[in-house]
Parts: structure tokens; sequence; C-alpha cells
């Protein structure tokens, strides 16, 4: 194992200026780097010792000792650790020392590479295992039960030919009449629909309850800093997989687009276990975990671009240009490895790819305007409602019967959505055959120029009833994405308002409205109106802005249409703020009181660091000096602080460093089990230590943060919040002149937030 | 004048918590905010001091003393002035409260509107006026001598008719034969070139310096935090408009795409000068100036989303979700309003829009990696020898004949121009049809299925001359882009390897490389081997790497590319960065000196604070107490520092606060123009006064930052300069236990990390 990464944080920031009070020989000076300073040891088997001095600075607890579940991370001790790592690196001369330094700079690329590899082949598996489940509900393939249809009937000419492979439940059935026709198509449809969904609850529930939803806000907060084990774990990795196709299959209002973001995300936190650098450094790893989150949604919409954005706008805290260039490489390798799967056999990595022979005219704006305030609207009531039944979902008697609930929701969906055209087909396909333009073939009477309401009623139907559904839908317990379902619905609401248009232009071409239309051939293209609906709500329901239009693009290749996207994508933006801040994400991780400090929201109070703090009255203090192995271990039992400000002394109380709790216990642990180290052993936190012959003492000090940051009582709240936000610190020390007055820690800070709020 | 604006910093910074240590009645104490305590005065006529009270509280130096051109802004002073002008606002009451506070709101939006709007309108016009001199070295209008060869011929037909109104120089002077003709062309090429580079340089030189090259470095360097006044002011505005029209019409090798960055970043500094909450906060406004280089770029290329995505990966320092909002808006109406000026009268965005009809092969990614190493040693070679250049006319004799040198350079460039069809036409037509496919057309040769070889070569030659040419040009005293010239080049030295094999799998269509093709019919399309060679070089130049691909997207509207494009940039950004790690605007940013502190950079040092810092010793301090107005004067006459640690006293030197000499100078001024101060009055900057009875005295306390951000000595140096970058200081001062020991400024650090790199 690779030692360089067993350098202790309080080493690491002491190094180059240790002061010595005593004992300050040459000799000495060279090995003080050990930190474990013994005298009388040291004076007797020198050479027996040095082992084991490396051995204490070695292991620091920065490594070995993790963070614990559910705590928050201090990014400047990890990068501190990083950085320390790196000094070390370059100090190594000759060639091996070369390849060393080439080597760990190449890490970071090998890593997501192999992440964004992962991805693609991941996405590719679960996009065809999911179409052969999808196509099940109608029948199977005679020739081999593990094809779907497509491949079933390859080499059928779609239009002409009658795919014989591919047997439907009528045939196999042997139905006679339409009604038999109807009924049997009806009732597997059902069966099968629960039944997907019924086996996916089972096993989020059975076997990992972190598989469930969607992950996003939970990714947000992991990347935040804050841990959740197993949350990115291997078993979180096999359910969510076998589940995202099981409910993609079913005919649940979700999608499997967050889904896929989450397990890239795991991806991104397994692979990277195998090097040091990572696994002993979780700042690290969050920089692969936003690189990871670029791949999942470059798979899941075949937007490489759009992922990074994504990654950079919506989900990562920390995105410095080393990331971005990270995301880049690992969104493309992702995108490039899904394009040689080549799952959908189109050879095209866009996924709902639109061509429209026309422009939009500037009267248009004034309809996408009308879609971006609907798309706005129904973001802040979709979160609303979302939240409201969710909420009720976690304190009700209803969190006992998760399992149960996905049956109902699923026999209730199944049965509305097959009645309805729009709502019986799979979202994937219902977007891409809504964006298409009438030119050559016809999908369901949109295209019928003679009858207009019947589908647009149809549409209207679809998207109001899909969108109670979905509401209903998005928070079981089961893998769930928000993206394509928002988008359905405001693609059929779109269209249904781009066939309105057209009608209202057909029947009255001289209306002054359609002056700038040409004078013959048709004027408004519905699908564009579908497009632009989709990207209305998708943008209502995450407020999503830059990214958004970016994965539009990507998604649709319709790049003429960059600007009524953006208005509109704008306007939506702005409606769904006027009545709430908060995207859906954020909304869940407010429901779920994840400490998550919003770095969009701007904080303006009337406070001072010293009104928010922990007194000092209400702290556990250590001495600098007058401390044995003994009584710190006693106050490690009586206490459950997380960590202990060290002052020089109880009198004047001039601050000296800081050490958690978990360090302490690893240094204690540690000391005692090495030889002629008692209970009473003498520890200290300083250098200035009294003058003690022979007798062994212990130097705390190098597991000590030696240098934390503290601010004056007087400084303001907001500049706090901003300390913590852009240093991503874990705690700051309060103190006047030297003095320790207080301190604040991430948590605390939050929760006054999240009460004042 | 809104009188929110003159809230001053230190007050701001202790509002809320302040100690009274005497005179603590609650009379005093809601008249303390005056700050300005006098006690013998304010027992004897309240009500008269009182308007003195406030106007010395308003007057803040914040706002009115300025920060001094060529020095650091601090950010966290200027947002912490916002927030206490937002929290101001907030406590007004009653509707004409409320509409303030909606006014307030808006104000951004509205300033991001009036910038995007004018710089939309700018840009249509500089796009007209540049064909129309463009156009005037071939020819001039018969009909009106101010309209352009399109506009002349305007309901022409391009392919069939004959324009008459359009009379070229030949016809004018009636040249009788072809050489005749060609001379007349070649002369009239290199006089109308060189009389408008020459106008432009003299104009530049002239009337404002700071027109001359890209602006792209200095405005980062501003964005970085750093006040060069005049840079984006009226005169830049004008002369720098001029100029570019000009220079874009010679035949000089230069784009005018950075300068119109510039232009919309003098817009963006000029329009919110009308709001003090702009006017007067340096922090907002460079806000403001992100959005506007996000409209620059949308301008020039007409790609609102690169726009945005270049402010961010490229020229901006601080870049809050708040301002990628605003920039958002900026860049879409900005790309509005030029949509609706119509320069090119072809109602299109996409400026270079493409339609390939052909899928890339997987063979073609090792042609495209080849593109992006050539691209990389383009962009590393070019930076180097255009540095080289660049350093010895500022040092060498030449700088004083900056007009006669782009004489020169445009007579040279003139004549080889002209002899090169590809070199001759303006590169942005170049550009374009590099890129279109050969259907419906060819371009001089391009699609000549026969002679290969000739337009070959000279698209090689075109791309080597242009590369010195341009090296040479760019930093010349004209205003002068690289983004177009670099892609010129690639699309030359791309769509020349394309035509090459082209060729060979023309000859060879059974080569084992050329399996994958369709085994009739065209496999290769040179066409996208010239976007692929103009993006490796755009990539090379610049080393962006996320906003490149955008902007190509947006350029060409070839999103099916994506992949070949992602893949060339990330390479050449790997072989350029394997040079230098330096894109050209770092380069000039580095060569010119400016204090720019580099987000991309990560500094590995083994250093501390205590080793960096300017030592107490060398500092000039105040005393908190014991000073007078006439030894503080003195003080201010004797020493020319900038700013002036305060501590408790000269023998425990405990930190107290911080004064910028600028802030005493006011606040010093201002004390000697009220009444009953004389020269003795004594000066405090701490509460814990001496007991004075009936004496007047002065508290410069709400004149100081009582709350400097401070750190240990023992702080790791990598760990300040996160400091200074992430939380925008100007200063830290270093203490041990409260005992300042020493002070760091910004500018310091980087002097130092100058001397070290």
């Amino acid at each position: 194992m690779d030692d360089f990464t067993f350098k202790r944080k309080s080493q690491i920031r002491s190094t180059g200026s240790r002061l010595f009070s005593r004992s300050d020989t040459p000799r000495n000076r060279s090995n003080f780097e050990g930190g474990y300073v013994s005298t009388s040891l040291r004076k007797h088997n020198d050479e027996e010792f040095d082992g084991d001095v490396t051995e204490w600075t070695m292991e620091g607890t920065g490594s070995r000792v993790a963070y614990d579940d559910f705590t928050t991370i201090d990014w400047i001790h990890d990068f501190a650790k990083e950085r320390a790592r790196q000094r070390r690196l370059h100090q190594q001369k000759g060639i091996r020392g070369k390849l060393n330094i080439l080597f760990d700079a190449m890490e970071g690329w090998i890593v997501v590479l192999a992440v964004g590899l992962a991805s693609g082949i991941l996405a590719a598996i679960i996009d065809i295992t999911s179409d052969w489940l999808s196509d099940l509900k109608e029948g199977y393939c005679e020739t081999a039960f593990y094809l779907n249809r497509r491949f079933c009937c390859l080499g059928y000419d779609d239009e002409q030919d009658e795919c014989n492979e591919w047997i439907t439940w009528n045939t196999a059935l042997q139905a006679r009449s339409a009604a038999a026709e109807f009924w049997t198509n009806y009732l597997f449809y059902i069966i099968f629909s629960t039944l997907f969904a019924t086996i996916a609850a089972y096993l989020v529930k059975t076997y990992s309850p972190y598989s469930a939803g969607s992950g996003i806000p939970e990714i947000k907060t992991i990347l935040g800093g804050f841990v959740i084990r197993k949350f990115l774990g291997w078993w979180t990795l096999i359910i969510k997989s076998i589940g995202v196709c099981l409910v993609a299959a079913s005919s649940l209002c979700l999608g499997k687009e967050g889904p896929l973001i989450h397990l890239a995300c795991c991806c991104g936190n397994i692979i990277p276990r195998i090097f040091p650098k990572f696994r002993y450094n979780e700042a690290k790893k969050r920089e692969v975990l936003s690189a990871a989150a670029a791949a999942g949604v470059s798979v899941a919409f075949g937007a490489p671009i759009g992922g990074v954005l994504f990654s950079l706008e919506e989900v990562s805290y920390y995105f410095p240009f080393r990331t971005m260039w990270r995301s880049f490489f690992c969104a493309m390798v992702a995108a490039v490895s899904l394009a040689f799967m080549n799952p959908f056999r189109t050879g095209k990595l866009v996924l709902f790819q639109v061509v429209y022979d026309r422009e939009w005219h500037a009267f248009e704006l004034f309809f996408f305007a009308l879609l971006g305030v609907m798309g706005g609207l129904y973001g802040a009531l979709f979160i609303r409602m979302n939240l409201k039944i969710a909420a009720f979902r976690r304190d009700s008697w209803l969190r006992f019967f998760s399992v149960h609930e996905v049956v109902v929701v699923s026999v209730l969906t199944s049965i509305v959505s097959y009645l309805n055209i729009f709502m019986r087909v799979n979202p994937s396909e219902l977007v891409a055959n809504l964006f298409r333009e009438c030119v050559g073939g016809d999908y369901h009477n949109l295209c019928n120029h003679v009858n207009h309401w019947e589908p647009t009623l149809l549409l209207l139907i679809a998207s109001i009833l899909k969108f109670f559904l979905t509401a209903l839908t998005f928070g079981l317990k089961v893998p769930a994405g928000i993206w394509l379902p928002s988008m359905a619905i405001g693609a059929c609401f779109g269209r249904a308002i781009g066939l309105a248009v057209h009608a209202w232009h057909r029947y009255n071409p001289d209306f002054w409205l359609f002056a700038s239309c040409a004078p013959e051939g048709r004027c408004i293209t519905p699908g564009m109106y579908a497009m632009v609906g989709a990207a209305a709500t998708f943008g209502g329901i995450t407020r999503m802005t830059v990214s958004l239009v970016v994965i539009m693009f990507e998604l649709t290749g319709a790049l003429t249409y960059v600007l009524p996207i953006m208005i509109t994508v704008m306007i939506s933006k702005w409606v769904g703020d006027a009545f709430d801040k908060e995207g859906i994400y954020d909304g869940w991780i407010r429901m779920n009181e994840y400490p998550f400090l919003d770095t969009k929201v701007e904080y303006v109070y009337n406070t001072l660091a010293s009104q928010v703090m922990t007194r000092v009255e209400d702290l556990i203090v250590i001495t600098a000096t007058g401390h044995s192995l003994d009584s710190l271990e006693k106050l490690l039992q009586n206490v459950d602080f997380k960590g202990f400000p060290v002052v020089h002394n109880a009198r004047d109380m001039l601050l000296t460093g800081y050490i958690s709790r978990s360090e302490l216990r690893y240094a204690i642990d540690k000391a005692r089990k090495k030889p002629g180290i008692s209970l009473s052993s003498p520890c200290y936190f300083s250098n200035n230590l009294p003058l003690l012959d022979d007798s062994i003492f212990i130097d705390f000090q190098p597991w000590m943060d030696q240098t934390p940051i503290t601010v004056s009582h007087k400084f303001p709240m907001e500049m706090v919040i901003e300390l913590f936000r852009k240093m991503g610190l874990r705690y700051v020390l309060v103190t006047n002149k030297g003095q320790l007055l207080g301190l604040i820690t991430k948590k605390d800070m939050m929760n006054k937030i999240l009460k004042i709020l």
C-alpha cells in the first residue's frame, strides 16, 4: 500500500515550522516527524523505536479512521492531506520517482475512464433489458424468449412485413373476437406491469432501501460533503440496476434517468476504491463522483455536454476546473461506449432526433411564453403536491406498507393508462413521437388534418392524468426518475397547444397574428411546441437553466430553436421561483432534513457569530498540559462531543488547536500499545512543556488540528456561512483576541438556518 | 441618491453586538449608530448633531472613497456592503417599501437586459459596417455608396444575374487586359487594406491605447478583482468599435470576436453606472461584466449558451448561480436582438451552418486524434512565438512605432494574402466555405474530384503562412481577436487532411482501413475535418473545453459530431498542456504582469504563512488608544502604506482591527470639519476607553475593519491562497494566540507566487 496516504492531517499542517521548546537538537529534529516524542525511550533504543515513530506518523486519522456515517467531511483537511501527499511524491528522486509522479497524475484520468466505460456499458445493458421486459407485456419471441421485439423481428421491414416470430399474448391464447383481444391485452398489460413493479418494490425493501427514488437529492448531499455509507455501494448498484429495468418496463409514471445517474455514481464510488489516493480521501472521492454524475446524464440522455453542465449547475458542490475536465472526459467516454454498444441499433447518440424544416415565427414566442408559464406553474404545483404526499407517506401508517402501496399504484396506473394511447406507451417512445414532425407517417392521429380535436383532447387528458399519477408515483419505494415523466407531461400539453394553434391557423389563415406565415403550406410546427413544452416542465421541476437547454439540444439536435427554448426555460424558472425558490431535489433534501448547504440560496441575516456559536461554557475544552492518558480516556467515556478545542490553560483560555473525537480516540489507543506507556503518562498538546526529565510523555500535537480557522466573535453570520461554503469547513472556532469564546459546526449552523427559514 | 448605498463597511460588520464600555444608556444606544460619539456635544445640542451623525454614518469609504486605479478590490467587503444594503431595504415598511424591494430585485435584470440589447445592436452595426468596408476593397455601389455588395445587389440572384449596380474598381478604371485587371485588383486590395489598418492604428494610438488587442486578458484580470480605470469606458467603446470595423475589413490576420467581447463588457460597465447599487460596488459591477462577456460571445458567434460557458470557464473569477442566470438571460437578449437586426439577412443565428448527411466512421477517429495533436502543437507553438514577439515589441525601440509597424505588417499581409485565394477572402467567409459539404456548388476547386492536389497544397500553404502572419499580427496596437484566425488555420489544415484522406479512399477503396465505408458513394466528408481541425486549433490556443465544444455546436449546428469534436478538443488540450499549462490569455496576463490569481493552477508549496507575511516589525501599526488627529495626520504624511493594522496596545500587540489608508484619510478629513474638533482631539479605535470626562473624542471604530480575517502563523501557504481565491480577500492578518505577527496582502502573495514559478 502506498505509504504517502498515511500522512496525518495535523502533521501536514505543521511541516516546516515546528518550534522546539526543548530537545531541539539536529538529531531530534530529523526524528521529530515521528511526533511521538518520548525522550527517555529515544535515549535508550533509538533504532528500535524508529520504526514505531514512522508508523505513528504514517497512520493518521485522516486516512484510517474514516468519517463516521452521517457526518460532514472536512474538505479543507482532505485537500491539505492530498497536497501533502503530492509534496511527498514530488520529493522522490530518480526515474522511479518520475514514474510515480506520472502514474499518480494519470490515476485520476484512469479512474474516470473506467467510470465512464462502466456507466456506458451498464446503461446499455439496462436499456436492452428494460426494452425486453417492456415488450413482454405484449408478447414474446418464439425463436428465443430473451429477445425483445425489435431484435426478434430483425430483418423484417417495420411497415410492410408481418413479423411471425413475435407471438402476442392474443395469438398465444387464441383470442377470437375483437373484445376478447382487447381484454386479453388489457389484462396482460395490467398483470405484467404490476408484477414488474412489485418485484422491484420487494427487492428494494428487502435488500437495499437506498435504491428507492431517483437518488439525486442524496447525491447532491453527498457531494456537498456528507457521508452516507452504503448509499453508493455494491448492493445499491445491483438492486437498483435490476429494479430500474423492472420499473421502466412497468406502466408506472417514472423514468430511468435519475436512477441511471445514481448508478453511474455507484460506479464512481466503487471503482476508485482500488486507488488509495481516492479510497482514503473523501474530498478526492467527490471529484470522481461529480464526473460520474456527468457520465450518468451522458448515458441517460445521450448528452455528454449536458451532463457536465448538469453536474456543475445542479449536483456538484465543489467543482474546480480539474473536475470539469475530468467530467468532460468521463461523460465523453460514457457516451462513446454507449454509442459502440448501440443498444437501440440506431447508431445515433441523439435520442429524440427531430428534423424541422420550418423556422419559428416571432408571434409564436407568445405561445412559447405561455408554455413557459404553464411549465413554471406545473413545477411549483407538482413539487408542493409531491412533497405533501411524500411527507404523508413518511409519517403515516403507509410507511410500513411500501410494497403494497406500489401494487395499488401500479394497478391503478395500468388500468387508467391502457385506455389512452398516449399513456399506454412508455414515456420515452411517447416523447420521441410527440417531438416528431408530420413528415412521412402519422402517429395515432396526431397528423390528421381533419379531426384535430380528438388527439388534442386525448393529449390534454393524458397530461392531466399523468400529472397526478406522477405526483403519486415519485416517492414510492422503487427506483424512480422524474425527468422523463415531466417531459412527457410537457410534451403532451405542448403538442396539444401546438395542434390548437395549428387548427386556428388552418381555419383563420388571414388572422393578423399569422401575417408572417407564408401564404401557402403549413406555418405551425406542433412538434416544436411539444419540445418547448417538455423543456418548460423539465425546467419548472428542476429549475435548471443552462444545463437544461444544452440537454434539450443534445436530445433533439434542434439547434435552430435555441432561442425559443431559452426564453421558455427562463420564464418557467421565473414563474416557478415566484412560488417556491427550490426545485424538486432541494425540496426533497429539505424534507429529509439532509445537511446540505445550498450554494444557490443567499442568506441575509442580522446575526453575529457570537449569537450562533456554542458558547465555551457548554463545550468540553482540553487544556494543553495537565492531562494523562487516563483523564483523556475518562473524558471520552463521559461525554459524546465530536471534538474538543484545546486551549493553552484554563485561565487565559488562549486557543491552541482542535482535536476531533475520532482522532483522539485513535491516538489514545495507539499510544496505549506502546512500550513504557501507562495510564498515568502525561499527555501534551503544546510545545510549552514543563521541564520534566526522563519521564515518558506523549505528544498529541501531530493528531491535533494546530491551525483551526478562527473568526472574531463580531463576525457576521453570512460571512461565516460563506466560509463554510467556500472553504468546505466542518467547524470554525470563535475567538476574541486569541481567547476561545465558542465553536460553530456546520451542523449547528444548518440547524440554525433551517429554523430561521 | 439612494441612501442605502452610503453604508459604511465597518459599521455593517459590527451591527448588532456593539459593546458599550461607557455611556451605555438606552438613549445613547439608539444614537450610537452614528459612530461619532462625542459625549459633551451630545449633552448640549442633541438634535442639531443628529443630522451630522447620520451623515457620518451614511457616507462610508466603501461608497465614496473608491478603489485606487491598479489596486485589487476586496470582494468580501463589497458583498458585506451589499448585504447590509439589502437588510436595510428589507426593513422598509409599507407599500413603498415593498415597491422598493421589488424594484431593487428587478434592477439586476433590467441592467443585463439593457446590456444584452446594447451588445446585440452594437454587434449588428459593426457587422454591417465592416462588411461594407470589406467590399470597398473590390468596388463600390453605384446607386448608394454606403451599401455593401450584398445590399447593393439585393434582388439579384447570386448565381445567374450579373449585378450592374456594383462597380468593381476594374470597371471604374476601365482595365483592358487580364493582367491590368489583376494588377488593379491587387493594388486596390493592398491600398485599402493598409489604409484601414493604418487609420485603426492611428485612432488607437491617439485616443485610446486600451482599445488595442483583444482585451480578454485585461477583462479576466478585471473580473479577478483588479481595478483598471477607463479600460471599459466610453472612449474605449467608441474607438474600439470604429477600429474593429476597420481592421476586420483590412487583410490583417485577426478576428473581431475578442474585441466584440471587450465591447460588450464596455456596455456592461457603462450601463450599470445609472444604478447606485452597481456604481458604488465593484463586486456587483463584476457580476454584470460576467454577463456582458457572455453576451459578447453570444453576438460574436451567435452562441448564447457557449457565451455563458465561456464566461464561466474562461473569464469569470467569481460566478455564483445568480450570475449564471443573469448571463444566460443577457446572452439570450443579445442573441435575440442580433437576430432581429439580422445583419446577414440569413435570418439565422447559426453562423457557419453545416448539413452533413453522412455519419462519421470509427476509423476516422484516428485522423481526428491527429488533428487534435496538431491543434495542441499549434497552440503551444503559437503562444510561445506570439509571446516572444510581443515581449520584443514591448521592450525594444519598436514600441515607439506602433502605427508604422501596423503599416508594414499590413502591406506584407496584403501582398502575400492576395496570391492565395484561401487567404484573400476574409476568415469568416473562408471558414464558412471550408466547413461546407460538397453538395450543390463548389468553392475554389475544393470539390473537384479529379485534381485533389492543387487545393490541398494551397490549403496547406495558407495554413502555414497564416500561422506566421497571425503570430506577428496578434499584439499589434489595433483591435484584434485571435479566435477566428485560429479557426481558419485549423480549418485549412483540417480540410487539407480531409481532402488527402478522401483521395486515399478514392484510389484505394479496398484498403482495410476503409472497410466500414459503404461500397458506393462518398465515405469521407472533408468539411467535417475542417470543422474538427478548427476546433483543435481553437482549443490548442485557448485551452477551453466545454465552452469550446458548445460554441462549435452553436456555430455549425452539427450535433452529430459531438463525440469527434470532444475527443479532438481533449487531445488538443492534453498536447498543449504538455508544453505549457497556460492558454494565450494567461500567457498575456503573465507577460503584462497583471495581478491575476489563476483559479485553474494549483499551487503546491511547502511554505507557511509566517514565511510569506510582512513581519510586524516592517509594518506601521496603530494602537487603539493614544492617538490624536494630529498624530494620525502625520502618520499618513510620513508613510505610504496602504493600510494599518490596529492593536490593543504596543505591549500585548493583541489585534483589534485593520484600517485602510483611504478610509483613515477620509475619516480624518471628515472629522476635522466637525465643530469642536481640534488637531489634538484624541482618537480611539476601541471600546476600552480611558475614563475621560467631557472631552471630545473621535471614535474611529466604524471606519475600521473590526473583524479582519486572521490566520495562524503555522497556516500553510496553499490554504492562504485558497482563502484569497475563494473568499476574494485583499489582505489577511497573521496572528498567534491573538497577537499580531504580520500581514499578507494579495499583491504580496502574487509577487511571491510569480517569483516561485
